[in-house]
């Protein structure tokens, strides 16, 4: 299995399919079925793209960072799958969650048997102190996942918990982990510490971006798109920042609409409506988008001293530009 | 922090508890809270203080895995936390669980946070190459465990799966975490292949005879004395070692009572009364001691070529004869 021979685009993607079913293994057990559901078809591959890519931009190759970079994406799914659970979310890449379709104790065990693989393939192969440093880096941000989606539930039906608020969590919850990819890629490519601390901050910095746009897709984009419940957010009063750019720069009737439906109570159709509405009004869905952008913009300024750094680029582009 | 002056005995728990609080923070957040909720008061710390006795037995220190010690005990502790969401049992350790306490979200995020935590911990010191491996044999055991977990919830109420099954579920569930915390604990101080071998048979040894005897637990001892509800196995319809073991030996009319209690609606109470009767009527718990007893002597005999394992002997021995 090598990617030695690929372009520099997403066709490494079969290969990565594979070393993932590696990990996995081939449904022999309700585990393994489970596991198997929840990373196949799979999602973007961001993260570990972004690893595959940020070694090559150092000048390494995608098969020193394969399975490190497979390790990764188990490990994103796994916390999709619980986040799913706390959620109560019943739908995922437009099929049924684990949860729903398993039922909850055996979507937790799911999501516990994918975070272990994904260590196991994060630990397998290459030089031991590359491996060690990439491995701590990666579970770092894995810890800091944690916090943010703790810090998540605390926030529900909070409308005054303030912008940067929101943005320390997305910066736990998904750019730590997309630096850490970029990051730990170049550690196992054998970087300089530069290199890898520049395409962290690139990684984290797209993160951002990715994120923000995530939080826009419900309102720009179908549910048949996105393969989300795009009432999701609001069914669960999450202040997302657009809503918290929008009451930030709503009037009083505006304000009012938006704590009406985040004191609960609202069906989740009309919520949905109601605060799309004000998003539009207060400008807050455009504000979000420019704020998408203007990370991708930093994202990109973070490459400049790299070799070969053209996909990053257009990784980092896509994370803001993305309608699904 | 060290252990080098301290005797073979417990005494090194004041400072592995010192340790454990150093890989979960100091309770600055929800989060943190929750882990530290489900880490103390600590349980037995069997895990971390095999690992250290291994270490000890080849010639090592505490000091040089201390810190692994404490992530198998982070790792550990996290997969209770999930369990008792999974069992939805209200009680753990003569306190409320995670869930109960935090919430069913909550306590997922706990358990993962904990589990991170745990990984961090084995990854943190000592040289990369026996960090590595020690690493690798620890997360293959928990990937074991998850199997052990999802196969549990499978034969929920299935009388007829048989004693082979649940010694199988109990090896992935327990021994092969026991098994790995004393082959880890050999490896990081420097064991031969079949030194750190010998102790992960008896690692694993040792964990059926204190799985075995947990099971017996709800039977023979207090609910106040072992901290946890004692009727939960049968109020989840969990077919245990000595329940199969009566089920083989019993004639007609104990089988169909104990199908009734497994079929569910029979009130906990009233459950556990009538299962307790004919695991006595059909020396189901005296069979399941010597079992015990039994995996304990094998555990002992792994010991025969080490240098200084008198402790772990004595771990082996109470493991089987514990009352709590």
């Amino acid at each position: 299995m090598s990617l030695a021979a690929t372009p520099t685009g997403d066709t490494s993607i079969p290969v990565l399919e594979a070393e993932l079913l590696r990990w996995v293994g081939s449904g022999d057990s309700l585990l393994e079925l489970a596991c198997l559901d929840a990373l196949f078809p799979p999602g973007k591959l961001l993260r570990p793209v972004l690893c595959i890519e940020s070694a090559k931009a150092v000048g390494g190759t995608a098969d020193q960072v394969l399975a490190f970079a497979a390790g990764i994406e188990c490990l994103h799914v796994a916390s999709l799958v619980h986040d799913d659970i706390i959620d109560q979310d019943p739908v995922r890449r437009g099929r049924a969650s684990t949860a729903e379709q398993y039922g909850l104790a055996e979507a937790l065990v799911a999501g516990d048997g994918l975070s272990m693989a994904g260590v196991a393939a994060l630990l397998s192969s290459g030089p031991a102190e590359r491996v060690l440093h990439a491995a701590r880096v990666t579970i770092e941000a894995l810890r800091h996942m944690c916090q943010g989606i703790m810090r998540e539930t605390e926030i529900r039906g909070d409308l005054t918990c303030a912008v940067p608020t929101v943005l320390n969590i997305m910066q736990a919850k998904t750019a730590a982990l997309t630096g850490a990819a970029c990051q730990a890629g170049a550690i196992l490519a054998g970087a300089t510490p530069q290199q890898h601390q520049a395409l962290r901050q690139y990684g984290q910095q797209l993160g951002m971006a990715f994120q923000i746009r995530d939080d826009l897709l419900p309102y720009t984009a179908e549910d048949q798109v996105t393969g989300k419940t795009g009432t999701s957010d609001v069914a669960n009063r999450q202040p997302t920042l657009p809503v918290l750019l929008a009451y930030e720069a709503a009037d009083e009737a505006d304000c009012n609409r938006l704590a009406t439906v985040f004191r609960g109570g609202t069906d989740p159709g009309t919520a949905h409506r109601d605060v799309l509405a004000v998003l539009t009004r207060t400008g807050a869905l455009s504000k979000a988008a420019r704020m998408a952008s203007s990370c991708a913009q930093q994202a990109r300024a973070e490459l400049a001293g790299l070799p070969d750094s053209t996909r990053l680029a257009e990784l980092a582009t896509s994370a803001a530009d993305r309608q699904r």
